[in-house]
């Protein structure tokens, strides 16, 4: 793919009313947009959209989704067991191909600018879109969710990056950037989930493991399992990952059983696992035909796909 | 990918003069067809053409490809090292996304019933568009070369399977269809050729190795290497055959240095590596960003990509 592609996954604070989540994914889905996942969850009261396409479309599309979202959505009635600051609360964008995170951040506070500008909402940016260290962990963005904002949105540490100093009931939004997350769960040939657990430690980067691994031990329908978010699979590739768990668990003599992929793997991912298999270090998408053949047809087509 | 994609990998009887490989390119990429690879051999004194692209357009490319060879070149006078029974020698179709061999073996006939009555070639079918067993194995139909059919033609064993009973200064085409052949180099890491070919004889199928596997043990440059062609990945992938040779290796205390793929892999294979390094064994191109991003553009890009 010769051509820019930013992923966005919008959280919204509604998981109830299918309608008013029918009118977020419509708005989203302006031309050169694309809808790959959609999940709403009741408890939670809040839907998860994962959209793809080029950079500017996406923003148009994004922007509209929170513009909905703002009429629909009155925080001061919503309730759900996920904490949440506003209407849309967080907009992750995450670079996907021909673009980096640094881009991707500069396309966040557009975005943001834009929210707090034409729509009138206070903005906060986030993870590596952040301006101030203490607003790159989302769950420091949005401790005492909507209610406390309200209250404090006029103390010098919550003035928000981008629009007015003054909550309505659409609340705020968190706008940020950040590396592709790869949800990844191994589970072990045992029922024993101190096994996982003592994994998990020996992989997780915050007991002095693997870098970018977050991992917990668990047990799942009866079977221990090791738990991660890949947090950057160019720091640590998920086969790196289960190659240590592999070699943790034959230690104290168990094996893997298989593993889980939650959601979706990036492509450089995929192919740093199989050169890992081949041992082709080298290996890159020119020499997959599929992608060589569509890298042709991308030269040979100069409208926008 | 949701079109159908077919690879044909047509090879010419020149390799010297450049202006005539440069007009037979010319003819193969029309409109739908993409040139992905391009070689000249003077000794051989054969050129060899990689396109991709819908079958239609592929069959109208190699039409003309073969009408401009056919003017071109005159086997009465072409010599080289590569043994060739015509001016276009061989034309291998091969499936690559959403089509069959099966369905690539109608389309060889379709292309092979074309030449032969619009073009005035005599055409015989191989591999798995033969008609006869005997024409299976394209060193069989080419055996004796242009010089001995033009003798022999007339014999009902050589009985062409479309165009005249009769041989120009083109000779005839062979056209076929088969798999995707991944030509793989395992080097080991040691200088004893005689490893590499008792490894190559414990895994090629011909000495009772793994199904689809051809394997010759060389020594390249002082190292060991196991040379392979891995004519059906979808029954022996490679990822399985570095297993094999790995296994066999470290039994005589070897062990591999690294690999060499020669020219393409298909998605399929890729997949399937990946999957085997990460213990997911379901892992399909669906679960990959950039694939599942493309499949949602072409859905919604009714236009031929």
């Amino acid at each position: 793919m010769s051509m820019q592609i930013i992923e966005a996954v919008p959280n919204f604070s509604e998981g109830r009313r299918v309608e008013v989540v029918d009118a977020i994914a419509a708005a989203i889905q302006t031309p050169g947009v694309h809808l790959l996942h959609r999940t709403s969850d009741w408890d939670h009261n809040r839907s998860v959209l994962t959209v793809a396409g080029e950079p500017e479309a996406v923003l148009v599309g994004l922007w509209q989704a929170v513009a909905v979202a703002a009429q629909q959505i009155d925080l001061r009635q919503q309730r759900g067991v996920h904490p949440r600051l506003g209407a849309t609360d967080v907009v992750p964008l995450v670079p996907i191909a021909g673009i980096s995170l640094d881009e991707c951040v500069v396309l966040a506070r557009r975005l943001g600018q834009r929210i707090g500008d034409e729509l009138g909402l206070p903005v906060y940016f986030y993870e590596a879109a952040a301006t101030r260290p203490d607003r790159r962990n989302l769950a420091a963005v949005r401790a005492g969710e909507y209610e406390r904002l309200v209250e404090e949105i006029h103390l010098p540490r919550r003035q928000p990056d981008c629009g007015p100093t003054q909550v309505g009931p659409a609340g705020a939004v968190i706008v940020g950037a950040r590396p592709f997350l790869i949800a990844f769960n191994v589970f072990l040939k045992t029922g024993d989930v101190a096994v996982a657990q003592q994994i998990a430690r020996a992989v997780r980067e915050s007991s002095g493991g693997l870098p970018a691994v977050k991992a917990l031990g668990l047990l799942v329908d009866g079977q221990a399992q090791v738990s991660m978010n890949l947090v950057d699979f160019q720091v640590t590739p998920p086969h790196r990952v289960v190659e240590a768990i592999a070699a943790q668990a034959s230690a104290v003599g168990v094996a893997i059983d298989r593993s889980e992929l939650i959601g979706l793997l990036p492509q450089a991912a995929l192919l740093s696992a199989a050169a890992h298999a081949l041992h082709l270090p080298e290996l890159g998408s020119e020499q997959v035909v599929e992608m060589a053949i569509r890298r042709a047809m991308d030269a040979g087509n100069p409208e926008p796909l």
